[in-house]
């Protein structure tokens, strides 16, 4: 979309925010645009998958929308975050993690580095559940601070909220288990060794009513606390199939989100 | 409980943390002990409805359950912290707010203070929405900073849960709607003015499959952003019948989850 | 007092701030009010008197001058800061103690909050020592930040100035001493174990000249540099009576004092 | 004093801390050394004195006591800290102020830098009032971080608590009145300008029975609160014979105090 | 190289750290290891090249030197960090800054992080003139924080060190000039539009003797202190061959550099 | 200068910006005003030089230069900032450090302070390498928050940048040696002790193409790193007479480069 609201195509095909030149940006980024910025996490993934794992699965995503969807959506997508917190898994060499106050720090002034263009919705794609909850204060906190509409969206359901691995993973298949095993056996599989992959899934835990992992009550915890695979999950049964299949459904998923992230407005706008 | 899990009652049937002298903390508080730091938010709740509304909730649900469970759940229950994290609300005269690194800072140092006693298990009680994810976090850091166990619970489901009114507000009633007046009604008659609750669902967003108040797609609003009146929901159907049916089952399901509390344990632990 | 100055009693009887609706804070809360923040502290004091000590006095105090006063010197009382600065007595499980940069958040953010009311003048009433000279930059802060006029008040003379027990606890007993003990007494007796109580003075501080407890020279120090007990004074000759007779004292005198703030106004006003 | 406690006269005369090598430093800086720490301000005051009036009277006291009794007490003078906070006077082109997060970050590196030499004793030594309740606050946690006994001394008595120009005064004389001007006319006369010197006593404050300056109520306010001129005081009767009476006072009390600091020692220790 | 010192070529070919699982980590992630952080910024490179340049740089020549000389230089690269301090050039729609304190915050939580490998030696490749400040203090301080031996280098010789441009940008190229430019068309010349370089050499600063860039005397500066363009420098002759030219300079020099830095020890160590 | 730009001669000779009184300021501090702040540190200087050896270095020089050419130059001198950012020295008693965060707030609390006069150029004369690149950082964000001019001067070339032992030091004497040395038996031949004064050269850097002291890649280092000594450098023939010459040539140079800040202006003003 242009400023004015007509569509428009990148010259060269880019959706790459960063790709631009500032000559380029005042007619393609406008009140029309949906900055998208994908942030994810470095860290521990079991011996099984990479410490990329969140990584690889948030910038495919977001490159395959704005590919197939993003001059139609007026996207333009940042460059990845590529570390958020994941103190959860600092006991494990690998893990990169940032403090709540340094990301906090990071997503304010990026809100107000892109408060600064014409575009007015800024849209985070979040691979990583450990970072779920500062990206939703910063929503909150941009759009007081700046006046852009901030959005949260995630690649998928995670197991814990009915997604793929609910059943076999007791709903609690939350870090390397079948869904971003499958996934990373599709779109990278070169990273993956399934010879390592074990089940780890607090059975215990199941059986609690009110405190497990995606229950009413929630609980701070550590992958260590679930024993020492880093795992919590059942990544056996993963294949390369059910990856795409879950790629696929995701990217439709993340392109239907975004459509109507576009075309949100405010009651009271 | 005593420190060695013997089932004791406090003198003076108190389990008010602080009302505790050092010489009885020995004592009363130990390894079994579940501290339980209540916390709400001093925020405008549209023109009917108290700006201590969360307060009032949360507070009389703790004495509440610390009264007909407490010495049985060896429940220690801490003073509330009144002032939230509400800056969807500061656009109305009455909201107190603070910071997100603010009450990320009080929430540390209170890990940090409590930690020094033997107990081993910090519950919240959170009152507020806006303080839920700051409130994730904390549990986290606190649990690897002290290695206390930490958790999050809140009075009752939310409509955007599932949780009362969800069916005529929507699911979208989150803030003075159909739920906190009746409990209010129930709690603290003198305080609410019926003759004044207006009904304010924003009904363009239920439309919505992903990008609504309690949705897949989150986003950062503030109360404002849905009209003048400060309310979300609709309270006009509120009663003291219902409000006291709502409040016994938030009696009866903390004391179930506290209780789950108590007994949980991590798989490595 | 309405904002237009003329005497308004608070329907229902109350003072509490938080017990306004937005509705009626537009009423009742303006140039002419004083809002009063009372602050006090969780921490240990001494074997004989509840860690709650600080709180109790503070809100007694407010609640009795809001009641015999509040309409016609136009108070609204804050909810309580229940936690403040005690890391002098950090070394005692059952102490809570914010840093210094975290209560001047609070403060800070506190002041923002309450200076977008109608009210000009805020007054923080502070029961625990140990927050007052933060509380004194706060007052400074804020009243620079927001244009606000603040003002800090104390229950009491203590000890070292002059107060009761000043001869007996030789001008020290700034902690579970005498005066606190009888307060305590007199308000929440079911709190108190006189058993417990124990003289502890430093004598050898009261041959100083200079550096002693309120004297020229201040000094850093935290309640276990005066030995195990958590005391600095002597608690054994309190009595209920004394109590209440300084109970009463200080409810007069805050009212004169607060009477005295409402008047005030600076030369260059 | 040499670290064993033996009385050393420092080689060349000095008592600068600073200008010591460090292998001198390891023979004169021990167990029984007080390190002074003087502290001032750059700001306005008034038209006749010098920014630098705090500094001057702070640095010329600390240096005539190192002189005078500099060995004898074990003294080592750390460089002064120039600025300190002064946001009472940042209306006034020419004031430097740091704020309080600032200048308590600056004193807690300073309090663990000096923590690692073998001195114990850290005594700040004051010439400006703003800075005072922050000195206090990192005194104690100076002392709680590091172990080291820490002090706050003050040149002499204000006049709102029975210095210099108590009575003339009415006991308000605390920014550029009788006694700063005078102690500058002894130290500085070429930087005064008694021509521009002008009376400016808040009059309607001395009749306040709590809310006055140096009262029990303190307040948060700036110079400019009471008129245009940043004098709050009289200075027009100042002398420099004053000056002389009121220095040599402060030199033998700075002594007398600095002396008792040396021989503090806490109960407990 | 293995902890042990041998050369071990990483399966599969990957020299990117965040690629590996953990159970290789433990293989291939040892003393002997040199950490490379990319470090770049999104920000106004004229009308003519893309934000992205300095990142564009970055990553082509840390991917051509892992890929030349990784297995034998025992390098393993992080991701890049995108987002750098770039407050020069905000006044630019696009330009994405992080605060000096925000991104030393990053880059402290990164050296402790990357401090719980077995790799002790971290070296960032810098493509931002603007980060190179605060990169030198975090080397200091995540040195002493966490004993890792700590690097700072750079692509190239900018301009105003006698890189390329010298001579016509006046030893000024330090924005989008000469080098930057070639060296975009060498790499991603899609992204570069030629038609819109224009010189923009301040010649006035070349006739100063200290007060110029790259001069003795350093000044705060923003682009937008240097006209409208957002250049500095001259682009105008840059040609893909010169940037072949200079990035197979970089990457040999980038090849030497890091191992120095693998062969580098202190005297003391 | 007076604001209005004519030269005029400060009453009583002082060129001390903390000297002069508000009135007059307003005449002599205006838009053609050059601020110059001298900072330094106060560290261990090897056994031979005392702590204050680049504190003394710097004030002397600022001195020298206003006196000789400071009403000329429209030059006012702030009081020195005494403590710096030297925690490559705390490993040895003495130094005093303040850590990058604190001295980031130091410095813009005084670029605040200082942008509320009417000068509009600030000039830090820095006499230690520590804090250099902190105050680069500081100079541009002052410029972005006040408008003012900023600039960093050093008293000299150091040796790994051509000065003075640049050849018997092999071009790293950084630190306590040959130039240092000699300046201070010039200056304070008091303070220092030559019998103490030793060799210490990392001759193995020297032969080091990339990684060295003042070599194109920089690194991470604390004093200890290259011995016991704290002397990087060769002091050992350091002569008063050298030291002349060097202050000499340093006292004209920093009068040319004040005359080019003074004179400067921006391409775009």
């Amino acid at each position: 979309m242009s400023p004015t609201g007509e569509r428009v195509t990148v010259p060269r095909g880019t959706r790459r925010f960063a790709e631009l030149r500032t000559s380029e940006l005042e007619v393609l980024c406008g009140a029309g645009t949906v900055l998208v910025q994908p942030i994810a996490a470095v860290e521990q993934h079991g011996p099984h998958l990479p410490l990329s794992t969140d990584l690889e699965v948030v910038t495919a995503l977001v490159d395959a929308v704005a590919l197939e969807r993003g001059d139609e959506l007026g996207v333009l997508v940042l460059p990845p975050i590529s570390y958020g917190k994941s103190n959860e898994h600092t006991w494990a060499a690998g893990t990169v993690s940032l403090e709540a106050s340094t990301l906090l720090a990071v997503l304010g002034d990026l809100g107000r580095s892109v408060a600064r263009t014409a575009a007015r919705k800024l849209a985070f794609v979040n691979g990583h559940g450990g970072n779920s909850a500062l990206l939703q204060v910063a929503c909150r906190d941009i759009h007081l601070a700046t006046g852009l509409e901030t959005f949260l969206l995630h690649p998928s359901l995670p197991a814990d909220q009915g997604g793929p691995g609910h059943a076999v993973e007791l709903g609690m298949g939350v870090h390397a288990g079948l869904g971003e095993t499958s996934l990373l056996l599709y779109l990278r599989p070169e990273l993956v060794d399934m010879s390592e992959a074990r089940r780890n899934v607090p059975e215990e835990l199941a059986a609690n009513r009110w405190v497990r992992i995606g229950g009413p009550v929630s609980f701070g915890w550590t992958s260590a606390d679930f024993g020492p695979t880093g795992v919590i999950g059942d990544p056996t049964g993963a294949t390369a199939e059910l990856g795409k299949e879950l790629f696929e459904e995701m990217v439709t998923r993340l392109g239907e989100q975004i459509e109507e992230v576009r075309s949100f407005s405010f009651p009271s706008a």
